[in-house]
């Protein structure tokens, strides 16, 4: 096995200072799939690194087939801005946009000055054989012109994630490594990829379309779905060999050694299940559970207050239950007041608010409705 | 003249304290163009809440038709919102949602489960000879539907901005009034209402496409613009008679009353070629330059500094002027370093950075290129 | 019972809002002691409003002696300030001022252009037999005469906090309830007032100086030490007949129900014992444990790194334990390294970091040293 | 010539990343006075590092005696921390600690353990022909055995403000290069070097008490104010060799290369009279202003509003001139009022608010008062 190492210096700042993503390659040297993880592209998701520290410590030791590239830290810009006593580092502090919201979309050939377009690849290549290496050649490429058009400058986010998309364009399976505020295990997973998804064992899955966004996910797996579009237009069928994933684990602002555990357990298994290894493993079992994006809830905050949370995220709960009980002043009156937030339909709780200070319209929580379950 | 005042609260916090939107209509209770203005959606943007207390002021000793509704701090959230010395009102502190792109399209029904579609609407319509009147009715009531929409609450921007929405449903015009950063005064105007726009004799406008990207300003005209389409399926002509614009009145942070009697002038112009009033006025006089959106560039820093800006707002410069030098410190050498940027066109400095100490990908300046010039 | 609302204005904003403290003031109408609860003047420490919403519900329903007023939310400035999910409110956004640390000491007369210092009160007073009434109407007078003295206008610290001590100028007992980040129950008692502090039955007690350092216990205890003092120098022996607590009910962005059921027991003992009530209450039992400020020791971060904080609030260790274990990623090695905190000397968790996310020289956690135990 | 460069690592973040005070040292091998040089400790004060490369250029190519030490950017975490369009560099972002004010004073020998106290050093060496140099060795050995007192690790402040303390020991004049918000240029400068900081011709100089506040002009020159006053215990007559001053170079979040001049050639002609260069140099002429600290007045918001600065910094004023005018909203009338702050007495205009958008008690400007007037 052969590490390599290199740093990515991508920002600097009025000091001289210079900011770098870190990026550690192993590669077996033998042939197999090249699996990509990056954590912590938003400041205060911090459990991904910790699993990426127990999967480089685990495969020094372990063989394993193809390449595995690591980005522990992704994002310099969001982990180390930190305001009063948490981690500020969701959206850019100087613009507000999400810092996993601002990824391209190579498919807008036009406005990012790409001057071959995928349907150009597709009429040059839809009788390659060798079609897979060829589009991973190039995707190199497109995200090599766009990071070389540098005659106005380029802004700060496109920097930042054009060279995460960058990395991640050789790589068969790409996890993206987050965490919810207060949290479950849940998983998103393209419509394309949902059965593959299942082998990952997920506590919850949320099934989003196979649509762009802005989201590392998206941006790793549309160009496939285009590929198979366009190559759908000359009547080839084409499988897409690429999954990726955004992974949220847990809670954020916190680490836990025996979580992250079970946590990289989890992504051994689908690794193997991958052909990346054939070590033995633990064996996990447990009823999972998934629903589609559009049954991925968020409930609202009726009224300004102090709010009571009454379920731990993972937690069942039926139609009409009280999920949570906001205590509010009215200073008119003098008077307190308590407002019950009543359950729509029967849930899952998944993603909860991290204060329980609240003001009207916040979002309180996120559940799970009209869900699948399946055992692992 | 009659005024009518309204306050409607848009938040309440966990204190007891709620939040407000102050609304003025003057309705001068004879039939004429209704005029909406509303101020400091982001905000730092303060110039604009001067201009309509002058023209708050004028109109209680000027006459006119029809009615003006003046919406002055229209977002209480963003303005009170100040770290160190500047307000941080761009965006939501929340969720990092800049507060001028989070306005709701209402041609998107089943997004927003509107009941009725614009194409239903016409269905029903398209043969009525107050069609106008009738699709003020509809915007009406597809905004009192989405606010009604309360199931699992309403999120605090959807809060906001559909109220902001609702109150310029009835307008015939609408200013939605801005400042830069440092900043020349310019206007967005749509493709439809350019030559209207031109009335404004403002000096500096971008034209943007009649496309929907989330700002007040395509809020308003958009739904206008999905009536003619659809009107123009049932072979019917439709010349929109509504415009909306943003207006950027200079720099953020600041207010200046002088050029507010200069602002408050151009826009007394137009209303009298709108029909609302017919005071004498001075002249105003001035060369005016215009051009498309994709023509207002952006330059990014290529290194992180200090940067000296060497243009003012509105100054003209050529190709291969020297428009800013950035001085670095190279921690590594302890050498200092500048970096001149220079124009990659001719072309007019429209908005300038706020802060001099500029980290790499930062937006430095904002310019007009390919711009057409005429005289008012 | 006589219940008397006010509200007081405190500032206004740019667009006519205006912040207010709301202050409910309980008369029995019998005499007694006037006990003084004010909250969350830290906008993240919510607890203490559910406790004055428990207290405010149980003495409408049982009788009591004297008066009780209550400030829930004393600080409109903080509680709304929220940046990403978290509350801002440790310290003014736009000076830094640590909200609880802006109090006026009155000792310093020429400072604050007190006319009549401590000392020429004592002269006039010293023989007077309602020496405790004479000195409280002097209280009212000397805040009175600060907030009066607006001739180059007041700071916006100098109008929050000087209200806050005359509104607790006239009470026998001042509570100010705070939390810590993540942190059990604790108590800050002065050293002159730390024996009655004890019938608290707080499982923790600081006992700090009678010295001021800008805190709202300080500003309400140091003028009866001074006062003490003065009536010394004319051989006056007086013993202190009012007490203020900081008292620190667990951790921030949270509320308990449960908890604050027991931590109204709690201050409903400590109101018997101080002549407040007769009801019936259930007994508290525990061990205590009490030290002096100065083995209250913070554990500073020795480098950057994910922070595994392996004790919980509360928990007691011994010398050599294992208290924190950083990880940290050197990216010139591309290696990690774990870096274990280990503790200096037998102690107790007192209060523990809100992020895992830590660089270099932030406070890990605070913990009591060479503690004494009592039972209760 | 030799330069010397250093690079001292002050703070590691979680990623790894570290952040580095960079040093560098001018030494002519020539004895002759040590003059430092440190800038934008506060993040938003740029002017000073470009007068810093100045400095290092001119002194590149001009003879001189002595050394002269150099901290551009002293500060790595403030002057990278933006938020919105503007520097958030102030004070620290985790605590509020104003960066300028958590320097240590040594003479508090136990509270931060330092064995051996200035007077314990006055002792053994008030008879010294070397005092002078000895003393340095003293504070070197102090600030040496503070930085090494890392039992419990070293607080963030605490790193960072003896690091440049430490650096500054060895100087015989020390500037610490600041701005203002919107600024004159003015400097801070003790009683008892008030007569020499007349040499440096500064336009407005505000004198100081010789007490500690937590400045780094204050922590470099009251250890030899402290050991003044204890040889005067051993009937020994010392003048204080040393000078420090806080230098505030216009306004905050701009350069300018032409003040910048200006601003070096102020420096040069006060450092040809400390002795350390005999260059030709233009001279420069003026009227300057000097009051005590005590008659700095700083103005007070009256009320919220958005406010019109009448006067540019520089400016004089009469008693009974209109300073400020704020325009304010009443919510409840809807009606705008204004409000005019006037001059309480003659004084000239010093530092101004950055932003027109002011609440209720924010400081307006700052204002001398009673000075006197000299020429150089």
């Amino acid at each position: 096995m052969k590490i390599n190492n290199s740093s990515i210096e991508i920002s600097q700042y009025a000091n001289g200072d210079s900011l770098s993503i870190n990026v550690i390659q192993y590669d077996s040297l033998q042939s197999g799939p090249h699996i990509y993880f990056q954590a912590n592209v938003h400041g205060a998701e911090l459990q991904g690194n910790i699993v990426i520290k127990l999967l480089m410590e685990y495969f020094k030791e372990h063989e394993f087939r193809g390449k595995i590239t690591f980005v522990p830290f992704a994002n310099p810009m969001s982990v180390n801005a930190k305001i009063g006593g948490y981690t500020y580092g969701r959206f850019n502090p100087r613009t507000g946009d999400n810092w996993n919201r601002n990824y391209i979309d190579i498919s807008q050939s036009s406005r990012y000055q790409i001057q071959h377009s995928i349907a150009d690849f597709v009429n040059e290549h839809y009788e390659s054989e060798t079609i897979i290496t060829d589009f991973k050649q190039y995707l190199d490429s497109v995200f090599s012109s766009v990071k070389n058009n540098t005659e106005y400058g380029l802004s700060e986010n496109k920097i930042f994630n054009v060279e995460l998309q960058h990395l991640a364009a050789d790589a068969d399976v790409i996890f993206d490594l987050h965490t919810g505020g207060r949290a479950a295990r849940y998983l998103y997973a393209a419509e394309y990829e949902k059965s593959k998804a299942m082998e990952l064992g997920f506590p919850h899955t949320l099934i989003i379309p196979n649509e762009f966004d802005g989201a590392m996910d998206e941006a790793c797996f549309m160009p496939w779905v285009h590929l198979q579009n366009e190559l759908m237009n000359h009547d080839v069928q084409f499988s897409i060999p690429v999954q990726a994933y955004t992974v949220e684990l847990g809670s954020e602002e916190t680490i836990s050694m025996d979580a992250a555990k079970e946590d990289m357990l989890r992504l051994l298994i689908f690794l193997k299940g991958s052909g990346q290894h054939s070590q033995q493993l633990e064996e996990l079992k447990g009823q999972c559970y998934s629903c589609h994006l559009k049954n991925y809830r968020s409930y609202y905050a009726p009224t300004g207050g102090l709010c009571e949370f009454h379920l731990e995220p993972a937690e069942h709960f039926l139609k009409h239950d009280k999920l949570a009980s906001i205590h509010s002043f009215n200073s008119k009156s003098n008077e307190w007041m308590t407002n019950h937030v009543v359950a729509k339909n029967n849930g899952i709780m998944i993603n909860i608010g991290t204060s329980a200070n609240i003001s009207q319209g916040e979002t309180l929580f996120q559940v799970m409705e009209h869900y699948h379950s399946f055992e692992v």
